[in-house]
């Protein structure tokens, strides 16, 4: 297996684009990717394209194809990946073991998702495909339900308070509000969060990741070559994925996500590190409680303690692990295909030392892109 | 670059499954491919999957999750990708770089698509997602509408006549009446197509493949591992994949699919054979013009020439080279996610000498699958 790198990064505004379309975004994040690789564009060889729903979003299926087309780059490979919200950390497992198995040297991989072109409604539709439809979805349960189950049962099981879920949003603002690409750039207090409108009992509205537009880009290179375009490749120590049963009613826990403790021991083993080497980490904070969970389950902080251990700000920048210093899925906004190269991004500017005002000291971190409730869980290590 | 073979097999009629869901489709044929493969399920690594439209038609996305738990695979990786009517076969090439680079050595590579589930006129409009939504769709072209326009051309650039596009129609259905899986199972003559009812001029409904449920599957192996599990594995010895404009008025011609030409090239290159080499071919019919434009590019007739040759029967089984011995999409029906992996069906039954009454003597063998208007084309060389 080849040693693979992140030689170049590129994003957009996360936000509300009305004026910008799906192709907008994909070329905006795609060509700054490939100048800040230095990269002529003749020698990228292959594109990985993550989006779950442009088809029932934008009407526009094909992404792979048109990727390719609006960034001038006929006739090569191009490929899309969906796996609900996990689609972006999906195409760049999939680029990365294209470059790892020595198919490719130099490929791009890429997330996209223009959520604002339908009326919110039916986004909560298209998001709810990711559930299990015939289980799930047909009877009327979308997103923030199923979450809410499982928010509940985490109270139930191990005391985890409202006022701690609220503090995972305080932190994920307070951390977007240092980042120029993010949505949201106010701070939000505890009694914010608890006074905003229930969506499903107990989570409220600033417990929810928005709906968002936006692109990003990562240039992958065989760690071989990727010195001659960049003096600070971060190269990529590990990728896993993992799989579990659509339904959360087949699931052995609801306090626990299964696809991601698997995919977390075969990251860890595959990297040769442990949760405590970790100090950086984009966790997929969907929901606050699925921050709680995320930390717990990557083996953090102790099963039942991650809502104690935020509010306590121990996954403050500065704190024991930095988590979501983008400000997360919560705080930098949900583009759902986009959102797990974002993370790429993230963790390869931390590791650059390009992470201005929201900025850690560390050497290696982390990815966690999870689709739907769990069915789907991507994580991949990074080292500078 | 390790050897790749297929190794299973497993496919559904195709047709109008009134009575069964994407999942049921995804099941029998997965089952079916693991069982043929003579594979304890434990054994497998990973799974691929193609669909084109299933958020849209079925309101299910994530469908990599869906087929791992459904197959009762969890927690393996589980990748969904797209393109368009090429779905399939690119499924199939992404679990082929992983088996060649080394990544896993059994996989499995799965196509579905469940059409019936909504109304004819929404196919319509899922298919167009296709083509390009801001050029094409959003003006109202469909995609008879394109291929119409590309054989009015084809027409007055080289003569080709109705008559030999009707010829097209008519070999296919001879040959779906052979293969117990395909959806039409009567033949049809040429006054039959001539006669039918104008879809886009001059496509008539005759000239156009029809709306399908199915689902496909096949076992990959690395050739060291593959004759633990069968007597008779069939070697992929090439598979390349090209890009095109998304819109065809971006194209250098309307005449010639770029994007095969290009894979066709490549998958020769590396197969290390010639077009005169291939015996038995399934190409991407997706209208009948479709396959004259496929075996010109293909290099089996000169351009200009397809549709004489198929009037003179150098297409049929027994001919030059046996086209769609399958019925083709025209004939076997077209799922679209699952046409590239039924092509790979086909091409390893007649390897293998499994073909019946459609059995052609062949050593090597070629599928062509193709996505929107040639905007992807995936193209697979296959030995026994």
């Amino acid at each position: 297996m080849n040693r693979v790198a992140v030689i170049g990064v590129g994003i957009t505004k996360f936000g509300e684009h009305w004026d910008r379309s799906l192709r907008d975004l994909i070329l905006e994040a795609g060509i700054k990717a490939i100048e800040d690789a230095n990269l002529d564009g003749k020698e990228i060889e292959a594109i990985y394209g993550g989006t779950m729903a442009s088809g029932y979003m934008t009407k526009q299926e094909h992404i792979g194809a048109l990727i390719a087309d609006y960034l001038g780059l006929n006739p090569i490979p191009s490929v899309r990946v969906e796996a609900a919200c996990a689609s972006g950390g999906l195409a760049l497992r999939e680029a990365y073991l294209a470059v790892a198995g020595g198919i490719y040297d130099i490929v791009v991989a890429g997330g996209v998702e223009k959520m604002t072109d339908i009326q919110t409604e039916e986004v909560t539709v298209a998001l709810g495909e990711a559930s299990d439809q015939e289980i799930e979805l047909m009877q009327g349960v979308t997103f923030p339900a199923l979450y809410a189950l499982m928010a509940r049962r985490h109270m139930y099981e191990y005391g985890t308070t409202e006022e701690q879920m609220a503090a995972v949003a305080v932190k994920n603002h307070r951390n977007a509000a240092k980042n120029e690409y993010a949505q949201f750039q106010k701070e939000i207090k505890i009694e914010d969060v608890l006074n905003s409108k229930v969506v499903a009992d107990p989570l409220k509205v600033f417990d929810c990741s928005p709906i968002t537009d936006g692109a990003a880009a990562v240039v992958l290179a065989n760690m071989e070559i990727a010195k001659k375009y960049t003096d600070t490749p971060v190269e990529i120590i590990a990728s896993s994925h993992a799989t579990d049963t659509l339904a959360i009613q087949n699931r052995e826990s609801l306090t626990s996500i299964k696809a991601t403790r698997i995919a977390a021991q075969n990251a860890y083993k595959q990297a040769k590190v442990e949760p405590k080497d970790i100090k950086v980490c984009e966790v997929h904070d969907c929901f606050t409680i699925a921050e709680i969970i995320a930390i717990e389950d990557l083996g953090f902080f102790e099963k039942g303690k991650g809502g104690i251990a935020t509010l306590d700000g121990e996954t403050e920048i500065g704190g024991k692990v930095a988590i979501n210093t983008s400000g997360g899925l919560k705080g930098c906004g949900h583009p759902v295909g986009a959102t797990g190269i974002k993370q790429a991004v993230e963790i390869t500017m931390q590791l650059r030392g390009d992470a201005g005002k929201r900025q850690v000291n560390a050497e290696i971190g982390m990815t966690h892109n999870v689709g739907g409730s769990g069915a789907t869980c991507v994580i991949h290590i990074f080292k500078r």
